[in-house]
């Protein structure tokens, strides 16, 4: 495949960021990676696994050159690491994310492009536990869902590139408006991230006669808490930048949970029964 | 190894009561298992599969010549069933359960006993999210948790016999007060079934600009939601059988959420960095 962009420069090579590069410099989607990061370990990492030709933790030096500029690292730090760019960048530049968040990543970054830059928000829908340029895998985004929202600035062309980027990857990719984006996945991605989390936090301390409660959970106590072990800082970041979709979603939550405890506290079988079904009845359709 | 017991009768040829007697069968513990059951069709599995050597719809019949009853099927049902067979079963028979709800069922079960009879209640950890004799697997208890809970009348000698059964499937066997067991599984186990359940229930018919939200959940929403294909009436019965520790277990949960939730609205940074964080060293500690 001829490449689409001359110079991939990837700010932050984690999870996403990495898998993306190993897959684009496997198809030839871009003729040469730089990698910009924050700690010289992860750096280190990246180079040895390939997953960037260089690597470098000055915005300036990885700027020069980039026509293509992809933001993955924590959604907050964006910005900054944005306007350190943007004077050192071609004026054609085409800069996209992979946040989990868009209407807060177009309203901060739009007005640091250059006139002739675009931005074209994107959120593969991939996203593991792990985390670092450790993590990183080919193939993480073969199938999965890939949004991509544009706002009303976004250029066609840079859109039709950016898309043709993530089609090559294999993902499936879907256009949305920024707005909608955000009130999706705070229900189907940061609610769950929520839930779990309070879970493994209600239980961190809980001993009972002397014995750590959790320490007997199985398997369902293990699935129903496994992304509580994914980055803080990332969901924190998450958390501050979708604050009212996510507390909307807390609250259809809050009252699913209550009709539960409410059951439960009037023994209530026959409600018990109608809430326990509508989950499973939920759970089946996303098989 | 010299057989346990001459005759298993076991009262619902499930998951877990299955996975018993598979493994029963294949180390000789027992020298003949009698499935008890309530639909002809799960029990002409169960004989397919090879899980018991005969098969009855008829309480009277299976109880004749039991040394060992097991009870396998949601909770609530035992004392129906037991009843049921009592007048039909030898005068030392000894009677187990696998339920997950301990205080209840030695309250409910113990008046219904022979004098000569004991109880030994037992709790295998190894629940899966899958159903019926189909799911029955050998090797399901190796190196899971098994709970014995002796009440003040169970004889040593049974308690004994019991634990000899479970220790030879490679379970690990704990012994524990009835109340202490309830009190710590409403915790690690019946909790995390809620939550997941009011999260799938939250989710259910929750659309976004015409699109179904839950749809575009990746796998932090599976995992989050597994459970929750769980059999509705075992957990119902669970629900209604351990109220007061399972209150208790919800509160908990319910502080730790809303914890969250204010940060979210306040959005406290600091706060939820701690809040993730403490999830995340929970979750480290059950790996």
């Amino acid at each position: 495949m001829a490449a689409l962009f001359r110079q991939l420069t990837l700010c932050g090579v984690g999870l996403i960021g990495g898998s993306f590069a190993l897959t684009a410099r496997r198809l030839g989607l871009v003729d040469r990676i730089v990698g910009l990061g924050r700690t010289q370990a992860n750096l280190d990492v990246a180079l040895a696994r390939g997953l960037v030709d260089s690597a470098t933790r000055d915005p300036a030096k990885a700027a020069r050159g980039a026509d293509l500029v992809m933001l993955a690292t924590p959604v907050m730090t964006f910005p900054a690491t944005l306007a350190a760019m943007t004077p050192h960048l071609p004026a054609d530049a085409v800069v996209t994310d992979v946040g989990s968040v868009k209407t807060w990543v177009v309203r901060e970054l739009e007005p640091l492009l250059g006139p002739g830059m675009a931005l074209v928000g994107v959120h593969p829908v991939a996203g593991k536990e792990t985390t670092g340029a450790a993590a990183a895998e080919e193939g993480l985004f073969a199938g999965r869902r890939v949004i991509v929202t544009p706002s009303g600035r976004s250029s066609a062309g840079a859109v039709e590139r950016v898309e043709a980027l993530w089609r090559a990857t294999g993902a499936k990719v879907e256009r949305m408006a920024p707005e909608v984006h955000d009130a999706i996945l705070a229900r189907a991605s940061h609610l769950p991230q929520i839930a779990a989390s309070a879970l493994a936090a209600a239980l961190a301390e809980e001993n009972v006669d002397g014995k750590w409660a959790a320490g007997f959970g199985a398997g369902g106590l293990r699935d129903t808490t496994r992304i509580a072990a994914s980055s803080p800082e990332m969901w924190r970041d998450i958390c501050l930048t979708n604050r009212e979709a996510i507390a909307a979603a807390l609250k259809l939550y809050r009252d699913a949970f209550a009709q539960f405890e409410r059951a439960v506290a009037c023994g209530d079988g026959g409600e018990l029964m109608r809430l326990f079904e509508r989950g499973r009845a939920m759970r089946e359709r996303i098989k």
